[in-house]
């Protein structure tokens, strides 16, 4: 069998070379792609290595199934063995060799060439790819030189003795390779072959294991209750983006709730000390990119807990469940206030992978003729502030600054101004002529800037600066990265903890009138609880945000067990309806524990994990953006039947209002085929 | 101090005896109700085994909490430790102690009578039951004699050296003691409260230990993968009893699926080998007693697999996650075909825990002259069979059997006939006079019956028959048992796999049309296979129910995976629209592989593991029998501009509908108070 041509990835590429062809096409042995065949390799090795985080080596993949092994676990201990393996197949080859792929690898199958397996030759050959064939065969060494070290399974082969097709795939959309690419559109349409892919199995089992963990942690270490909670509920106040759900009774509707704010602190009040859930919540933003109508949070409420025992319980939970393949998370994290998030990142929620931090430079313009400065820093509330963005001059062009700079004047209505700090130690900046040497070079100083950096300076009102200033911080980032600096390692993990938020903001709509920051069941903080019935304002919460690589991937506080505090914050300083939250308020007067929790974003974590853009990469069957399941449909029009149970109409509102009818039109014709005969 | 009176359940049951009272009375010491302590005593030991089978003696419960032990915790070994203990007070007596309670149990604590404490105990005195406070003291061994041993932490109890008031109950709408007697009703409407009842702190914490041992044998054992799936999807054909979520887009609904059965049988094509789900399913009944509006199931499919390997799984499973103190589960479960199951009990889900099984009689009454016998056998598919209620004579009586006779008659329209056994031998029955002493002694014989046994006999319709027969053996049990009786003891767990179902049933509108006996993604019974094309009414179908204590817990089955035969039983069969499910069957024809699943109603589960009547008593917020949650008010009325986001009005239905006004009416007065201000 030597002369037969066995593929190694190094052998195939050369070969390719050999023939003029870049390794990318397909070459006459029609397959493997040899790249490809490098990336299933590095995948099934970030696999394993994914099996052996989550703890699942001792696991058995074979119980209960006829398959003595996955194709992803043969190796030379089990030469002489005779297997059964179930799988998809992904290459075939010279009527030979066939490579048979499951979830935990890729197997390589010979067919002995004689007459005896003429018949299963023919059945397995003519196979398209991705059919499901059973194998049972012989393991046997590879013959010499044609191993293939990078496959895990690279000693072995097995020799079929016998085939059975379980199933002839009749329709691929696309191939299912890692390489070749695919719109979203099309990914989502059939999502259930995109999932085949290494990268979408290994960040759903990567979920999956890593949320398996925290219920170790949770439940058998430290003795957290599981406890569901419903997801029909009721309007809870303010809860604009609620879904709704007609009941069979006329004009009653549940709602889908945003998360299980009322019931965690109710199962404090019920003695249950501590809870978790991993929990189904849901939002209705209508269509906002990345994010999705339901989502998923790790839910956490304590008893008789303070701030800082959430936080050492969440550093503990997220290095016990950390996949061992992204490195080792040092705890405890570091703290932030709120305050010093918003003066030096003008966010609240800092990205801490790199510096370029916003620089006060009011002393370095104390005295200054500058008119915009001048004007800002006599004006109430008024600051003068900058970012150096090193290596800019080499980095940056002048355009991208405009660029930059259009954009934040857009966003904030914020002028920034730019300061090239040229070769030659000489600025070239519109304010050159108003600095004095001195000026300059203390200004150098403060921001720590060298010849070659870019400063970016703003005036105004405080928050604003700072906010415009923040946002330049990441979109030079980004420019930066996207030239090819090393801004941030995308393989390092900075967690943050945000502190100290204000209980209240003044409104959008009505700056005299407050609403709660987070929610409205959020306690002050020990030192400024006094303030609340003198000057609400300034009262600063027991609010907690967890922030990685400059994102919220968690938010919690402690929260009010007073039922007094907790009715006259909801009706004296948020003026609500205190009756669709008596059963709280009732409650808090049961004899209600001090308490406290917290919910994690599970999607978003995942998705910084696994070093994805969007979190519709780490949920199974997601919606797009406008939350529509490209695979089924939904959602869809219903049948009558199915309107005069839930007593509605539907208001056909996409035909135009003002053409005097109202809101109760003819449905336009409905272009989903099966609204034709349900509707 | 040896002149203070302390408590121990049993001098207090003696001395208020010995007073002349009844232990359930109040004592004059005010505290505590000695039954309701030994109750409680009771209680902590079965929590205190259910930490044990949890795993969760290893958990640490004071982990990032102010306390250094739970009020279940302290022993001798602790004498002398000065700690710190958080807890609701469960009684206080004579000034001097206080029971403290948390989830983990109870700890006496004591005022020593000095000056120093007087403002202490003036604190902690006043204070109503169930105020929350934190104590710090030191561990004391109990005066000799005074210790009680049935108190886990009966040998010990705490000085006070410092006090908190962390919250006082202002408010109790019902004693928190376990053996207070609360209308339904009234719980729902304080679940907050009802949950610090022994009982529902036991359900709940073994459910979330049970599922927490599910999830280890199927994720950490076994390679299986939790995977979410979305709640947010589309109508399902058939799915009348789906919820609907209206969207933002006019007259498009999202439904709330009933069970994640597409989802789970595209992960199979997806890859996934192994996944499972403790998954939140909907389903709308309106209102039918003990259904919830949502419920959980632990939710599984697996690629190849046959149906003996699900079987395998779950008996595993179950096993593997069985509370300790609710004994032994023996494996493999025993089997039984469905036409078994219906000829011997007359239903689908037998109750194994009793004899008393449907007996053929069609011997003994072969040459009959007796009318409605001879009619029933000479009809297609007549049969004449009985049940035997052993000691029926001694426990029952003769309205008894008149009060079932009418019940069985009123429900399926069958006559069936008593035949008393008495103790001499002879027989009293309307029938003794048709038959010979052999007749009759074949009749026992066949029966296994004796003097003192009552017979129930029936003819007609073979499966009328059985089903009527299975109603009544079920309901001598429960007569039996209410007479005292020990038919079933409540305490032994009888699993049984039902397998060999039909595959499809005649319509009940329409008995020439078929429907899926459980779902149209059901695969057939392998030997059957060929009958789908000529004869598909006999086909018998891979599905499985798994049954516990005459409960259907459980269901699943082999699915189709080929594409042709989906289409044709959906098509040609069940006369569907395809379309609905066209990326389920194009899914099919992409490379599917054999899978198999079942889905375990984790409620009805655990309420039976815990001797539950209701499902509601395992689950922490549920909604009454007409969906609505009493606690809060849901379903409630909503905004109109909720309704106009949604785009729809309400058709206010409750109002007569042939007033001549069509479905547009104006609403009722709305009672909730809520709803006075929202709609």
């Amino acid at each position: 069998m030597a002369f037969i041509t066995r593929f190694t990835p190094q052998t195939i590429i050369l070969r390719a070379i050999r023939r003029g062809k870049t390794p990318f096409k397909q070459s006459v042995f029609c397959l493997p792609q040899p790249l490809s065949m490098t990336r299933v390799l590095r995948s099934q090795i970030s696999l394993a290595s994914h099996r052996e985080h989550s703890g699942t080596t001792l696991s058995d993949h074979n119980s209960y199934s006829a398959r003595t092994h996955t194709c992803g676990e043969l190796r030379s201990e089990h030469i002489g063995q005779v297997v059964t393996l179930y799988g998809w197949i992904q290459y075939q080859r010279q009527n030979q060799f066939i490579i048979l792929r499951d979830f935990d690898g890729l197997t390589q199958v010979i067919l002995q060439q004689n007459e005896s397996t003429e018949q299963m030759k023919k059945t397995l050959c003519d196979l398209p790819l991705e059919s499901v064939v059973k194998v049972t065969g012989k393991v046997i060494k590879r013959p010499l030189g044609q191993e293939n070290m990078e496959m895990p399974t690279g000693e072995i082969e097995v020799v079929v003795q016998e085939v059975d097709v379980l199933n002839k795939c009749k329709r691929l959309p696309f191939e299912i390779k890692d390489f070749v690419k695919k719109t979203e559109a099309l990914r989502l349409q059939y999502r259930y072959l995109d999932m085949r892919s290494t990268q979408m199995q290994y960040n759903l089992r990567l979920r999956s294991s890593m949320v398996m963990k925290m219920r170790e942690f949770l439940c058998n270490k430290h003795g957290f209750v599981d406890v569901e909670t419903p997801t029909l509920f009721k309007r809870t106040p303010g809860g604009a983006k609620e879904f709704v759900v007609p009941s069979r009774e006329s004009g009653k509707f549940y709602t889908l709730p945003q998360s299980p704010q009322q019931f965690k602190q109710l199962l404090m009040v019920a003695g249950f000390d501590r809870y978790f859930q991993v929990a189904r919540c849901y939002r209705d933003e209508g269509s906002k990119p990345d994010r999705q109508p339901e989502f998923t949070q790790i839910d956490i409420e304590m008893s008789f807990v303070d701030q800082q025992g959430i936080q050492r319980l969440i550093e503990g939970l997220v290095q016990y469940s950390w996949p061992k393949d992204k490195g080792i998370i040092s705890i405890p994290f570091p703290t932030m206030t709120y305050a010093e998030a918003m003066d030096s990142y003008g966010v609240d929620k800092p990205d801490t992978r790199f510096g370029m931090k916003i620089i006060d430079l009011q002393d370095c313009f104390r005295d200054t003729n500058i008119k915009f400065i001048k004007d800002a820093l006599i004006g109430l509330n008024g600051s003068v502030r900058g970012i150096c963005v090193r290596e800019g001059l080499e980095y940056l062009k002048s355009k991208d600054f405009t660029y930059l700079q259009e954009n934040i004047k857009m966003d904030f209505n914020q002028e920034v101004s730019v300061v090239f700090l040229k070769l030659d130690g000489s600025w070239k900046s519109p304010l050159n002529k108003h600095l004095t040497e001195d000026q300059r070079e203390k200004i150098c100083q403060v921001m720590l800037a060298k010849p070659g950096d870019v400063l970016i300076l703003a005036a105004g009102k405080h928050e604003i600066t700072c906010a415009a200033l923040g946002k330049l911080r990441l979109q030079c980032a980004d420019l930066l990265e996207s030239k090819g600096m090393a801004v941030r390692n995308p393989n390092t993990f900075h967690f943050l903890w945000v502190l100290d938020f204000p209980l209240f903001l003044p409104k959008d709509e009505d700056p005299s009138q407050l609403e709660s920051a987070h929610h409205p069941f959020t306690a002050p903080h020990p030192q400024d609880s006094h303030l609340i019935y003198i000057d609400p304002g300034k009262v600063r919460s027991q609010h907690y945000d967890l922030v990685l690589n400059g994102c919220e991937i968690g938010g919690g506080s402690i929260r009010i067990h007073n039922a007094e505090m907790q009715k006259y914050i909801l009706q004296t300083i948020l003026n609500e309806d205190i009756k669709l939250l008596s059963h709280l308020i009732e409650a808090l007067d049961c004899g209600a524990p001090p308490h406290g929790g917290i919910a994690l974003g599970l999607d978003r974590l995942i998705s910084i994990i696994v070093g994805s853009s969007s979190i519709r990469d780490v949920i199974a069957f997601p919606k797009s953006f406008r939350g529509h399941c490209l695979m089924s449909n939904a959602p869809d029009c219903i049948s009558k039947e199915d309107l005069k149970r839930y007593h509605i109409n539907v208001a056909w509102s996409n035909v135009k209002k003002d053409n005097g009818m109202g809101g109760h039109l003819s449905p336009p014709i409905c272009k989903a085929q099966s609204c034709k005969k349900m509707t």
